[in-house]
């Protein structure tokens, strides 16, 4: 994505860990995209009546994703706290995603497919945190 | 708003306390409109330079407050931990951007009417928070 | 809305009509919360099954009255080409969901809500396009 | 990125020209993200008195490109004539955040980069319009 080259040419360089910044940030579009597509395929479902959970969950984890790239991609002068605290609500929002479209997954391969999406955006917030707690501690 | 009027309307009603979500839910939605507007009018201040840090701010506010906005209006399947750490992001997000505010409110109008608004999103988004500890005490 | 009292103190203020355009803000900010809760509620609805199409134009409508609403928000350095296009594409999107959520409104309470709040959105974004021609027209 | 994958997987396949579709979706998402960050690069720049409307721009187009790309994604039940307007609406904020962004592309590496990002949104929803119309034409 685009969005890696540009954090190279910002004028104030980021402070957190380059990699684990980047990756995260590449996980919450993807995902954000992926759960607005799941929500969308459970809906044109036969079953949709069994999907619903599925469907809420999805749209929360989209908004959630989304607004967390956002604020994650913004370098200038940022508040700690405010990245942390929405990097920690991406995490929840995208463990709950993934546990509900495993449940769906044998029989839809989009919410197998969601879920994986899910689990890989769960875990890159949470190596950006671990990663956060450190900068904590020497600043 | 409307959406007060759509809550009494839902299929499956809320199990948290009505009034506090209603409320939240419409200091989150006036807030996100109120950052927006004070992100913009910041950048067409003459010392903008001097306010980069209220614009960046007030920028996360606004989507913090969008996203928390609409995952407090979904009724349908709640995830409780979901629920709460929006919220919990949407309290800090405004503490931080209200706080940015305070600073520039006697210069700028907009930052001090801004502020006021930071401040009762965060007051709702705790007094939302408060009764979920007692929803999860009692059930 | 504390958005009204924002406008009032910028710094830039607005060439186009501000009765029109505080009306439009209102409008987009209304709908999109309407729009949210209204998909939502089919969700939760039994006959969801009949509804899909109705949360499919509710999730559109949010969508796009939350993008509208933000940039007739911002009033520094506006591109009338980009206002007049926005404000179309939300004038499409209220009607198309006006229409279907009228199809429901005998049987749902909050379609039938719905739809008036979108028929609002969709007459002021209209009415806010013919004072931005007389602009241009002027201009 | 994964909404490709799912795409593939939707139980509505859609009618739409599916190349087309794709790299619209793509370049929105990556459109929206490439804004964002040039809007806050742009921010933090030591000249950001001069780049105000290159901050407007970028944000105005974020949010167009991110709203478009939920709009396309979806699959189910679409709409053509909001699916038009949509793609109409961003054609034209990515026509107007690239003009302003080459503006300032010889002193900004990030400009430059983002002009570049916004010209690809363009095209790809210009081809995207062009098939729809001939969809039209068929249907």
């Amino acid at each position: 994505m685009t969005v890696e080259e540009m954090l190279q040419t910002h004028p104030r360089p980021t402070s957190l860990d380059r990699g684990a910044l980047q990756r995260c940030i590449y996980e919450c579009v993807d995902c954000a995209a992926t759960c607005t597509s799941c929500a969308d395929a459970c809906l044109g479902e036969q079953d949709v009546a069994d999907l619903v959970r599925c469907v809420r969950l999805c749209l929360d984890c989209a908004d959630t994703c989304d607004t967390t790239g956002r604020i994650l991609i913004r370098q200038t002068e940022p508040d700690l706290g405010v990245l942390r605290s929405a990097t920690g609500a991406c995490t929840v929002a995208c463990r709950a995603c993934r546990e509900e479209c495993e449940r769906h997954a044998e029989h839809h391969e989009h919410c197998r497919i969601c879920a994986r999406s899910c689990a890989r955006c769960e875990e890159a917030c949470e190596a950006l945190l671990a990663t956060m707690d450190q900068t904590n501690g020497k600043g």
